[in-house]
């Protein structure tokens, strides 16, 4: 196999996690020590869009106690986008462009971080450069909190947020529990199509102090049902917890804000939902009559680097460095994803999956994880989400706060 | 001075901190070794209302490691209550029941662990108590998110919050900067009538990563003067981020929830009265047009343990141990406070304050900590807030989460 030899651009794509960061950090340590195959290391302003418009930094020029700080940053460091490339059938201007510009900065090494829709992009860029017989070597870095990226065990960014939920659910119960009163408390958590994450719930019931009912996106909500499982926990307990994924929807395809009226929709056409709980809280309020809080985890659940899990941070990286290496190696067009063994005690291994099998193909939550009544998972998911969750991230602290990696971001200035 | 001997009771009253548990830790394990003097260490539940039904636990029997642990252990572990006793002269009927049950559990040191409202309930017990001959030690042990009690420096559970509350907000600070485009975030933070943890943002902004404006029960609040600051910064940024106390009300005295009271109305049929941080982001994204996002901190600030400040966790300690050794010196009648040096190093000195001077009077953020406009704090405040929130409470952990304090809770059963 050749050796190529040219630049590399890492851009940041879709919403950020706790941990985003740490992959920058894997293909930025991993690329620079790269010489004699990766001359420069650009890190693209806001994913394809930074692509498009030539904003480039030069990560070589970044200090690297600061690049190893980005383990420990959460959010994305080079900023990201949402921008959706058109099929090339229908549009071919950005290609085009994106062609150029790869041409014009050398660029031979493409990574690309992101989720289902950024690997979408990174595949169809992937096959548009190869199709114009430009060599260059383009692999995913996957990333998300949802977990629904096809063909991986589990996607980076998950499992911290995961440990940031069960964790904040622990905390809350024993908050939710003080006065001798009734309570109900709906905890809203992010998940449009997959219910990953509220399933995360289920480790803080795992340690005895989790929600009673979950409500996945998997399984079709029902108001009356719901009413009815409350119901007849709160004549028991005086006490019900209820966590419930922003993306649930009636079997008439309605999500619950919907019920009240009009949602926003962004880029790619996803509803924007969010006030989940508050629409929840407002119905049992009435039909039940006692206290009732809705909580929504909003950004905390996606940014907490705080309550990073050591083992996302560490599984981050390694996603972010595996894809330099199998890049030099000669790899292109996959995606870096991970797999764990049939038995025995759990550890990562590494998985190329070819990026158009993981394109705009959704992992679901499976059905034999969730309970017969559909509010629950059993115990299938806390074996598979529990060695995720593992270790905690120790961030860098300053005067009893978290100091963040700071980057000089020096442009790239060709002439 | 005589040696008091006989039995000790701790309650715990109001709303739960992060660290309310570590004043009972501190209450718990000085008591148990004040053999000789105090027999017997009565945990009451939920506060005067299981002094009044005689629920009390013998604290004695637990395991010390486990007491240990509620150092960490966020809410309330004997449980809260918000009960409030009837003025003296209006019905003595509480505090007759008081009186036989404290003479029944032959109790001599009481120890009450809360915020204005429950030194108001402590100081009733204890002039009543006094008025009616029965020698008891009564001591007040501070607590409250708020930071709102009279003649201390500052409150046990206010830096716990704090330091949450400036760390989710540098969090969420990168997170809402990930995008190129417009976005305005509202941050909602606790605080019924003092700004104190609201003014806590500004730890954020401090280390750069922290909301443009920060607004305060302390200061009027008026729609058009937010809008027009919003739209300064937002025009010049493209983003912002406001941090805004639930407690700030118009100059005629209505809350922001109140300002929209009657506009919306949700599918159940009843009205949307909404947090203030909704409130505000639909007001904003009405006026301005960009993508707003409205956050509460909800429980979380209050009950975060994992994110506790150390300084406040030891602090907390502190005051529950102090309460005790006071009362075993003959002390009676104070709320344990704490106060600084004017000048030099932070240190954090014991101080007495007399229960009828701490009952029902407020603290409030000087307004000469708060900027000329009324929205923002200064350097003060600065100065005041960063020593507590120093140091990071090091949380027992097992599988990835937290280990709270499991309490045997034996009840007392008199003969």
């Amino acid at each position: 196999m050749s050796k190529l030899i040219g630049n590399a651009v890492f851009g940041q794509s879709g919403g950020p996690t706790s941990v985003i960061n740490a992959s920058a950090a894997g293909v930025f340590t991993e690329a620079l020590k790269q010489t004699g195959v990766i001359n420069k290391v650009y890190g693209a302003a806001h994913g394809i869009v930074g692509i498009l418009n030539e904003i480039f930094y030069d990560m070589g020029q970044e200090d690297p106690a600061e690049l190893e700080l980005l383990k420990t940053t959460p959010s994305s460091a080079l900023g990201s986008c949402r921008y959706k490339l058109a099929d090339l059938e229908d549009d071919e201007t950005d290609y085009k462009r994106l062609l150029d510009v790869f041409k014009k900065y050398d660029i031979r090494y493409f990574f690309y971080n992101g989720g289902n829709d950024s690997m979408d992009t990174c595949n169809k860029i992937s096959k548009y450069l190869q199709q114009s017989g430009y060599e260059c070597r383009v692999m995913g870095v996957p990333k998300t909190i949802d977990n629904d990226l096809f063909g991986t065990d589990h996607c980076p960014g998950f499992a911290s947020a995961a440990k940031y939920i069960a964790t904040t659910i622990m905390e809350v119960y024993l908050d939710a529990r003080v006065y001798d009163t009734g309570m109900i408390t709906v905890i809203e958590i992010m998940g449009r199509h997959a219910g990953w994450l509220a399933a995360s719930a289920a480790l803080a019931a795992h340690k005895g102090y989790g929600p009673d009912l979950i409500y996945l996106p998997e399984i079709d909500f029902d108001l009356e049902t719901m009413l009815t499982d409350v119901k007849r926990i709160y004549e028991k307990e005086k006490k019900v917890i209820i966590a419930v994924s922003e993306g649930v929807q009636t079997k008439d395809g309605k999500f619950i804000p919907e019920l009240v009226g009009t949602v926003a929709t962004d880029a790619f056409g996803h509803k924007q939902l969010g006030g989940t709980a508050s629409v929840l809280a407002d119905y049992l309020k009435e039909k039940i009559g006692c206290k009732v809080r809705g909580i929504e985890l909003s950004l905390m659940q996606r940014c907490a680097a705080h309550l990073a899990s050591q083992t996302d941070v560490d599984e981050s990286f390694l996603a972010g460095q595996t894809a330099v290496r199998c890049a030099v190696d000669g790899m292109t067009d996959f995606m870096v994803g991970f797999q764990r063994p049939e038995s025995g005690p759990y550890q990562c291994d590494i998985k190329l999956i070819p990026l158009n099998e993981v394109a705009n193909t959704e992992s679901m939550v499976p059905r034999e994880w969730i309970n017969a009544e559909g509010n629950f998972v059993n115990q299938k998911f806390i074996e598979y989400a529990l060695p995720l969750i593992q270790g905690e991230s120790k961030i860098a602290i300053e005067d009893g706060l978290p100091r963040f990696a700071r980057l000089k971001k020096v442009r790239v200035k060709l002439d």
